[in-house]
């Protein structure tokens, strides 16, 4: 992409209200804008690092047999009456809409009513079970507050997998199954080393559910790691009793702040047994399906990700994320400069990688080298005249440490043992 | 995949409600559900099936330009009261929401407001134009009939591209470009031998809008072609006036039902000028940006191409959008024919087709060649016992024909033929 092209422009003014780090930077190089409070839209860049966080984890879903499907935003009272969740002062986070003829809607904040009545239509029999289905579908949640970027909005893309088993054991198995491909996810998303797998309450069904919660000074949850166990416990679960299973006790645990990028929970016949999803078993017996749900934010993972990769000049991208693996900086007006500029992006392009190559001609070297922190490719590919001179290009990598001068002919060797 | 795993299954009962043709396919088929009156949901072969026509849509997006972003659907007022579109008076398709604090909220049916809102924060100079920006997103319109199936519906994702132009020519340039892009995306869609570009009113700013109307005896509008001239002309300019321009009279004509599955329009000023949004130009003079807008509903493209490819059996999909490419059809629970289809399965999969596998033992041929048909993937490979001692296998296309035998070894060359 030619920069001169890209609509967006990196910008040093911001809306008062904005007070989270990820926000800001986002806001600042270009990569969302603001509609309302809690609600943001995906410029070009946002939107290329939003969808590569989606593939990857669509690769992980589809990676544990999940089938892609899109329920519906707009829901009728119907659904979601007989589990108790229509009532306001049950779920609390409903946008509430209506028909012409005055009939009730609502705007889904979660999926496990209308899915569980899809399955009625298809599950009758043991055989037909299990069955695993995921979406990213967006969901609305009238969040009272919301301060915290795109980390909590009230509209934001969601993947959900549901699934339905036919037993505690085979729920079991998924869950761990999942559980693993989750740990894949974050390793892929650069979030590996800081995210851990904790415990926390798992409602009535099972006794523990996990969240996934990656380290940062700036996170909502509190958590206990030890370290040694590789262990991690959410706040309202960090008692006494709890840590003994583990043979531990508070005084083995560091406190952490974290945010949550993830969760999976055993729902058990909680959704089935309210909306009467049976299966006929082996010895002919109507039993409830067992279920599980397993939730990923892909815009919450990309404010993560900001939120604990950035430095005073900007946001850092993992290279498995980062909205062009090269940016191409060309200093100058010279002719010469371009057009080396341009062979290059051009031979890259065909190379199989993503470029950025900044090409606009009415900045100086400064303005173009704090732009290119603030966006945050991982590799910076500096062309000069007196670069081109020494048949050389300088290249930095955002992560930091010294700048480098690698010869022309090298330079797709370089990128491919920094970049695959 | 494997039959036995996908999750929906044929159904021979449909809503009462559900008159149209693509809905009642689609329904008994399985790839979509209803949740209310139209609002339905994508299941696995239908979100397939969608998701194949947005990369074909996103790919030819892409060749003009188009840079891919993701707006938002709720919207505040303040972004709809310049241009007068918050009204329900004034555009009566609004679901209205409200936040906690009683701030109302809509739900966006279109983006011209907040795109045209956005661009102010990056266009200021003549330099900063051209820009064309698109989206997948999803629109929410209550409509007050919703009897179409998936063609008109209250919930769904529709691509719409804008333009922002410097003056006319540019306008007038990329509007060609975009009208080029769509008729090859139609191509592609398998439907470009009975979709027409149809003149159609052009509003305030322009004298013609154009339409993308495929013929469909089912369809809502009515469109009058000449096919010596390849002009197609919708009912609303179908005046003498008009026609003497092309040098026709009606009786030149012959009137055609279609559905209307594209359009676009040069908006010139109406949005500019409503929210402000102007650029300098290079005399120093304030001028307002000249808009074009281009939308297409892949669901209503995925609805168009079952209503116009169907047969008493079932849908007929074109090779680009079927769910699966082939369907491997099993006959019996004999070992030998299960092993033998299982390695079929497997070689087309590492070749690179997409596969469904009708791995089913509790069917008979009947009822399984009836599915096939159902679902309508372009070829069906039977593997039976018979076929195996004759080391080949029986195809056929679902578009029709008798049914061929093909020697084992030489698959990959008929389905290469077939399908590449």
């Amino acid at each position: 992409m030619r920069q001169s092209k890209l609509f967006t422009k990196t910008s040093k003014t911001l809306p008062k209200d904005e007070v989270s780090v990820n926000s800001q930077l986002l806001l600042k190089s270009g990569f969302i804008d603001k509609e309302i409070a809690g609600v943001y839209s995906f410029l070009p860049m946002g939107y290329r690092v939003l969808d590569k966080i989606i593939n990857i984890i669509r690769e992980e879903m589809n990676a544990i047999d999940g089938q892609e499907i899109m329920l519906t935003a707009l829901q009728s009272p119907q659904t979601w009456e007989p589990t108790d969740r229509w009532d306001d002062s049950k779920m609390d986070v409903w946008f509430k809409t209506e028909l012409k003829n005055g009939s009730k809607l609502g705007l889904a904040p979660t999926h496990e009513e209308p899915l569980t009545k899809l399955m009625k239509k298809f599950i009758t029999s043991y055989k037909d079970l299990p069955v695993y289905a995921y979406q990213f579908q967006t969901k609305f949640r009238n969040e009272t507050r919301a301060k915290s970027g795109i980390l909590r909005t009230r509209e934001f893309i969601m993947k959900d997998l549901y699934s339905f088993c036919r037993n505690q054991q085979e729920l079991d198995e998924y869950y761990e199954k999942a559980k693993a491909a989750y740990v894949r996810i974050f390793e892929r998303l650069g979030l590996g080393d800081i995210t851990y797998v904790t415990y926390a309450s798992g409602g009535t069904f099972s006794k523990f559910s996990h969240e996934f919660q990656t380290l940062c000074e700036y996170g909502e949850d509190l958590i206990y790691i030890n370290e040694e166990k590789k262990i991690a416990i959410n706040r309202e679960i960090f008692e006494d009793e709890i840590l003994s299973e583990f043979g531990l006790t508070k005084a083995d645990f560091v406190e952490k702040k974290a945010i949550e990028v993830g969760n999976i929970f055993k729902l058990g016949t909680k959704f089935s047994d309210g909306l009467g999803l049976q299966y006929v078993d082996e010895n002919g017996e109507r039993k409830n399906v067992i279920m599980g749900s397993y939730g990923i934010g892909p815009g919450r993972v990309m404010g993560t990700i900001v939120e604990t990769h950035n430095d005073k000049n900007g946001i850092i991208w993992p290279k498995e994320v980062a909205p062009y693996q090269v940016h191409i900086v060309s200093l100058g007006k010279d002719e010469v400069v371009m057009q080396e500029s341009e062979k290059l992006y051009n031979q890259l392009n065909q190379a199989g990688y993503e470029v950025l190559w900044d090409d606009r001609t009415n900045l100086g070297p400064g303005a173009k080298f704090a732009d290119s922190d603030l966006i945050g490719c991982p590799i910076r590919i500096t062309v000069s005249g007196k670069n081109i001179e020494k048949s050389q290009y300088e290249v930095k990598r955002r992560i930091g440490g010294d700048a480098e001068f690698i010869p022309q002919n090298d330079i797709e060797a370089f990128l491919d043992n920094e970049l695959k």
